[in-house]
């Protein structure tokens, strides 16, 4: 699938961004991105070293910066931004910025760390630059996803979808299987199905091992009886899937059957939730009230869903704690889960686009109560 | 493979070397390191948020926090350090020291962020604690590989030495095979011979891709007379494997001959220089004057190695701008290259463990030059 991504569009809403931001103390001049997811946001580049400098006023004072093994590739991927090679690549934007005639340029805070920053700073002492940090601004534009992005993440939904069809219909997910030849095998379906890579190890873990929420699979064999939760995604042109399901093998006990139920209203509730401009921690509540209103507050440990886009975990994040609303356009998961300790724990897990109306939901893969 | 790593003894080592650290500007009480593989390598924790608190003077004040999901797995996996139970780990471990009574704290200026820091620094305002940068202390104990982390780089070297032989058994590169299908069979041949993940995207690389240090493999098929480069690793137990080897499918022209042959002579000359105490510089150079002779250099665009272990780039680098010696006990890569854009390249990768005698290869797959 050609996605052609509007990147010269992503960079002029950025510059808009910074020309918009209020108050002396937040105006810069010029901007340089250092995170690599944000890199590629804006440019295309997948290298592994990269920065890019974003002129506040003029498309054309644009730079990216990367070192001497990516002069082809950032050549081929980034046509329309003048490269800078050279291995230090965010002093040599800063650099170039200076030279330029900047004197008060932004940096990401939550990328460059309290080392680079102390060189960087060393770098332009006495030259009168002030170096702004900047937190989640290039996040906060990723959070609302454009056609060309919501194709890719439907497309990596898909890929999940059939990937974890596939694995039941092999009979894959029987007594004595061990929960990384599941993980392996799904893994292998994706990549089968056309998957550029997987999203995160993927999670199988069965029996009193589905009670940990983030639980590497080990050589354990599933048994009958056993939960088993499966936790995995695919990636497509860098766009992520995130999916959970839970099954039981062979036989249902009542009490398994009860926090399936439980989780299955809570994240129902929860993607009932899902309309913009809406509490971010409001949605979080919708789905954690069922649950404590049942008296497995204690047993539900984590937020109730991320942002998933280039990152498989990106803004915003749904949780108790969350600040803002939910932005028209934002690509979430909503996975409330229930574990017991010892016993068994369940997740449900969906990744839906949120619309003006009903969100779109992207895993389609069946959540009634399931005995394999 | 159940290597029990002396994660106590590690914590130990650190904690001498916080104490021996000169100078009341260096010196601290408390120590937060919030690297995860940092992390993992003085805990053995591998969840996904952590940071680790190391008391200087008393081992009974060491600390590990983690947020609500991780539980079990940190019960489970750190047995011996008492858990601090947040998800804002490094606030709740400088908090924890401050209570001890600790006034100088320390933290990694190299993994904390600019806007981490901030946050920090604002909530232990006017207490008298003082925060301390420190770069570089966790990654230079990890320089030295004990024999149990040997025994895991062994492992996956010996893990992608045989699923290179495998693929090129089972006659996957031909012409025909697009370079992601080659790169695709060699990595289900490592999780098929035991490997835990595999260490970086493969890179396969044919034809005038073979010019590109790093390139991801597409769907265009491999042909007769291509420069097939091919640069993979495997994950055991954490730690990665690193190897690169270039072939010629069909045909040989002359000068692919010359080139390999070239990077050959520079390669051995690398490994030659692997001496502990010796300038990385010199390491560097002992290869790359080989190349320059030939009146290559502009042609070989990266360092010639780096450390390898518990992530697939770690101290030592290796190049013109490196500073230090090396390290008895180091495990790196040499890695010289020629890359003539449009025609092809030939890089030649091993990974070896630096000793008082010569250095051991871990990556014993065959580097005579090969037609396929």
């Amino acid at each position: 699938m050609p996605i052609i991504h509007d990147t010269a569009g992503r960079r002029d809403r950025l510059r808009d961004h910074l020309r918009a931001r209020s108050g002396a103390d937040e105006q810069v001049a010029a901007f340089v991105v250092s995170d690599l997811v944000n890199v590629r946001y804006l440019t295309g580049f997948t290298g592994s070293n990269a920065a890019v400098l974003i002129d506040a006023s003029d498309p054309a004072g644009d730079r990216i910066a990367t070192d001497g093994r990516y002069i082809t590739q950032v050549a081929a991927q980034v046509p329309d931004v003048r490269a800078v090679i050279e291995r230090a690549c965010v002093p040599a934007l800063v650099a170039h910025a200076r030279t330029a005639g900047a004197t008060r340029i932004g940096f990401e805070a939550d990328a460059e760390t309290v080392a680079g920053h102390r060189a960087l700073a060393a770098s332009i002492d006495d030259s009168g630059v002030e170096l702004v940090g900047l937190t989640g601004v290039v996040q906060e534009l990723r959070t609302v996803k454009d056609a060309g992005e919501i194709a890719l993440l439907r497309a990596a939904c898909a890929i999940g979808d059939a990937a974890l069809a596939q694995i039941i219909a092999d009979g894959v997910l029987r007594a004595g299987t061990t929960e990384r030849e599941a993980a392996r095998a799904l893994e292998f379906a994706m990549y089968r199905l056309g998957a550029d890579g997987i999203a995160f190890e993927t999670i199988v873990a069965a029996g009193a091992h589905s009670a940990i929420p983030h639980h590497r699979p080990t050589h354990t064999a599933l048994a009958d009886g056993d939960l088993v939760k499966i936790d995995f995604g695919a990636v497509v042109g860098g766009y992520h899937s995130d999916m959970t399901r839970t099954f039981v093998l062979g036989r249902a006990a009542d009490w398994q059957r009860d926090i399936y139920d439980l989780v299955a209203t809570a994240q129902a509730a929860g993607r009932a939730a899902l309309t913009p401009g809406t509490d971010l921690r409001e949605v979080d509540a919708a789905a954690r009230d069922v649950i404590d209103d049942a008296g497995h507050g204690e047993h539900y440990v984590h937020g109730l869903g991320h942002g998933v886009g280039l990152e498989i975990h990106e803004a915003p994040g749904i949780g108790k704690l969350a600040a803002g609303t939910l932005p028209c356009g934002a690509a979430v998961t909503v996975e409330p889960g229930v574990y017991l300790p010892g016993w068994g724990g369940v997740r449900i897990e969906d990744t839906l686009v949120v619309t003006q109306g009903d969100p779109e939901l992207l895993t389609t893969t069946d959540k009634t109560f399931t005995v394999i």
